[in-house]
């Protein structure tokens, strides 16, 4: 932590400082300087991060020196995370990891057909919301847990991996005995207790970037979950919110290599989300991969002129089945495979 | 709705189009214009915006003309709401709603000693977290049962209003016993389960805008807790995130004005989180009443180097008391009083 | 300016910088923290700004200390600057300066009669614009030197003083012949060789902050003005692109007392382009006022359905004359007058 | 355009724009909805759309439906524009482009060195400044003719094409005897003289986005050029300011199969200047290929700690090497070459 003090600091608010950080049981060091007089502070710094520093007379402004997520950091563990949601299915590898599904899941003949071209065309893991945050009261609220049985039967008549979104700590107990994956939504990314309690389960989570927050915020959040022992965290980048309004968000790419120098934890991409155009998904998914990305999750519906939900970024089948064509190639181009 | 056709969109595709629309008991009308064909709905806008439309073959865009909020739309009701605390406290009206009080609950003692300082200079109601959502797992996270016990301590002594935040859905029943208004927080607008919580309790609730939401976003929220019958709602301002990085947010003073157009729901202004800085929060206090919000909400401490969150933001009660005195006068210049 | 090193920084890496920092002339101090060594670097902190210090191997980041302006700032020069535009009017004062007229100059019996209206409303300046810059090379661009000479012709019937803009250092001396200020647009703030120049003229300069630029660089732009000797510089806040679309820019209010602290340079705000919407505009003139802004630019017109450019964000002259009787009594309760 | 009027509009007000539509020579056609009114206009909508006509009363919103850019339009021309540079050098076409060098040209032999590394890696354009736009007008400007005169002795012997920035019309003859290809950059996207000027030339225009521009902006801006009769543009996406602080500005990589969706312009990306740091640069410039960029404009120099400029995103001789060996891989993969 370095302090500045203002060009007509007194002695006496030095002195005032100096005293704080010495209570606090941290050395301060003191640098005058041509135009301002500096004070470092040497010692934990999270002591001092809580500390309104500023609020001090003669203060001008306080620099932090160290990040402020710890378990989170590549600092706090080298080599990269693998989150394994079983069955051979893990994230953060060699091979990549492709989810794939509807928007939120409707009728179970269509979530079982759904699951199965995205089988075929290599995705390992179904996704469909049960619980679906929409903007309007009077929109499709899902299923509920309706929609999580749906899930399951899909799974077990395809072998897919299940993630889907938990909105709600009262359904915490349902989702975790249907899903194989939490997922956190974007709207939820600071919703902090509820990044505790997914923390106790030791369950997977897809933690989805918020649509207004850095990427120091996304890794604070998912210290939260660390903090409580669950390191099965796999980040998503799905865009965030710019002035930019020909795209529904503005996909940010460059987080996903800043990620994976900033921290271990696996990084997957949602360009259905991101963009909000299916023309838009097959060329920022490649993106993403080249980029770095550990995985993609995908919207997919066979009839999107009909789905309940998000039905204009949604892929055709067809259309993601030659989508995986072409990402396996740029998988391959930069090492990986599918 | 119009739904805007592609140059190059078929005679099959508009049929295709066209009969959907019949289908949902609509009625389409087709202008063919020299260079694109327009195809209007009319009938309940409702029922076709949750549809897709933007995904059938041959369509461009899709423009919606009617609002997607309507209870909380001035359309619904023309006169202002007046949101009543009880004892007197109305929010909405002629006269100006001050709440003020620490960003977190502390101790008992300071809490009342600042209660009593903030009535003495106008205010109202008291503000103060029980429950503080964090960015670091690693800060204070509020004193929970125990703060909420110290906030109406100091109503009995101070005969102030409390309003407090709710996090979490399970300490609803907590919140609602404690507090006189119930917060719903900046991270929480799109907390949509939330919403319909609160919506059912029928107390007044302190809505406050999401940092990355849009005023129309805002309005659908208070959508929310309307369409369960509670119409207690007060909105809040409180900046939204931006580039700009000398202040913590950017204040969106021209949201007070516009909501004020667009819905009967009255609006106040928080500067303390806004600006992030304390030596900004009397002008831009002063500058929401001229533009005319319905009151503020703002943070004050008597000893901001010590305050366990948001410190560099609060003011102290003798500079509150100064703000009170400038805020006061420009309420008059503008017809209002506190 | 403080150089943090990576936990891993070799000692070959830091002698190397340290010789760096000595070879510039200025002196490091090293102080080694538990986490990470940090060197501080005393004197001229220009001298070391240009370099790119975070490319030297084992450099994890730079802080900067000091401010990057210096001629802009609070620091250099204590008292308010006022600048005189001639016939006693002043802006930097206790008296407040209203400058209205229309978005572009169309016809000159048009212009003069505006220019009436908008005196007698109490604006001691006429806007007006002969060169438009327009996103569109479809639409009109204004009327050039003839513009010009209406805005002399204006000026001479009512005594008005005459600002208008600048787009093309090509008629730098015919917009210099005939304006009193020389306006530098939002879109230019950043034209660094206009701003040059027009510090070298030493006329007043009504400097627009860009649509994407923060309060720091909005100074950096003045500085460019302030170097070349001009010190009569008037800032104007207009709106800042965000995610918001219900406003064309989002009115950044908070810029104006952060100004005021950071710079003696006085600053004004235009609500009209800042929201675009001329039901707004008042509003948020009042918000200024009360801010702190030493004055407002105002676009007004008789038939905003008739003008070339802007229309929406236009008032009427009667609206106009409404507006000022509003903004007077705020001015009043901040202790100011029109 | 379509005209949605207040559900209070008066049959005069109704009369009053439908006389006006009529008289600016186009059809009107009158919808009455259940809730509103709504008013098509049919004919040349660019003689509408320079028309206030949210200003007339009654009238709610207007909603354009015909994109504002006409020439830059895919509509307008629909196969993919291939802008010849001379000696074989296309932007467009299958084979991908890659402009390198310096941010600033610094010296002579500097820039031939890099000029020759470049090429030796696979680039055919040298990208390098001779003026300058920086922020702090105490930075280096730029060496102008010097500058122009190293970069067409760097062309002479390496037979690299040359592009260089544009910022001042005074300038143009100059840059236009020495360069291939002139680059407006960013902050002068909005520059529309400047724009009208090369457009005039017939030059190729490396066309870069500015920090605060939507992708629609983008194609009006070169729709300026364009209507000059200048089809010679490459557009450059270089990132989009953000909240985000991590990087420099955000690099928005869905520009780049929107643009191409949108208009027959080629594009390529300028992951240097996006990200603002050098380990991020080859991971974006990988995924820009992905997403279908038609080539990279990258920042090299041998010695980064002595640039003038932009150290910090500048890539080493051998990075860069290694970073065309990585993208020629992704380019392969996605049927280009380099």
């Amino acid at each position: 932590m370095i302090i500045v003090l203002r060009p007509d600091a007194t002695k006496k608010q030095t002195d005032h400082l100096v005293a704080k950080i010495k209570e606090l049981g941290l050395k301060p060091w003191i640098s005058k300087g041509v135009e301002r007089t500096i004070i470092g502070v040497i010692g934990e710094e999270d002591i001092i991060r809580v500390q309104p520093l500023e609020v001090f007379p003669g203060v001008e402004k306080v620099l932090a020196i160290l990040k402020p997520y710890k378990l989170a950091s590549r600092d706090f563990k080298k080599e990269n995370t693998i989150v394994d949601l079983g069955s051979g299915v893990k994230v953060g590898g060699q091979r990549l990891v492709v989810m794939a599904g509807p928007c939120s899941v409707e009728k179970e003949k269509l979530l079982i057909e759904i699951a199965k071209k995205v089988k075929k065309a290599g995705a390992t893991v179904l996704r469909g919301g049960a619980f679906k945050p929409r903007t309007s009261p009077y929109a499709f609220q899902g299923l509920g847990l309706e929609g999580l049985k749906y899930l399951a039967k899909a799974r077990a008549e395809t072998g897919l991996k299940v993630v889907t979104e938990l909105m709600d700590l009262r359904d915490i107990d349902m989702v975790v005995k249907y899903a194989d994956m939490i997922q956190v939504g974007a709207r939820n990314m600071q919703n902090f207790n509820l990044l505790k309690e997914v923390g106790k389960t030791k369950k997977p989570i897809l933690l989805k970037r918020g649509m207004a927050n850095t990427v120091k915020e996304f890794l604070m959040s998912a210290e939260y979950v660390l903090s409580e022992g669950n390191f099965n965290i796999v980040l998503c980048e799905r865009g965030i919110r710019t002035f930019e309004d020909s795209t529904r968000f503005t996909f940010d790419t460059s987080a996903i290599p800043m990620v994976k120098n900033l921290s271990h934890l696996p990084i997957i991409a949602d360009p259905s989300h991101a963009t909000g155009k299916w023309g838009l998904v097959g060329p920022c998914a490649k993106a993403s991969i080249a980029a770095g990305a550990d995985g993609l999750i995908i919207e997919v519906h066979p009839k999107p002129e009909e789905a309940f939900s998000d039905g204009e970024q949604s892929l055709l089948p067809e259309n993601f089945a030659k989508m995986m064509g072409e990402v396996r190639k740029v998988a391959e181009a930069v090492g990986r495979e599918i």
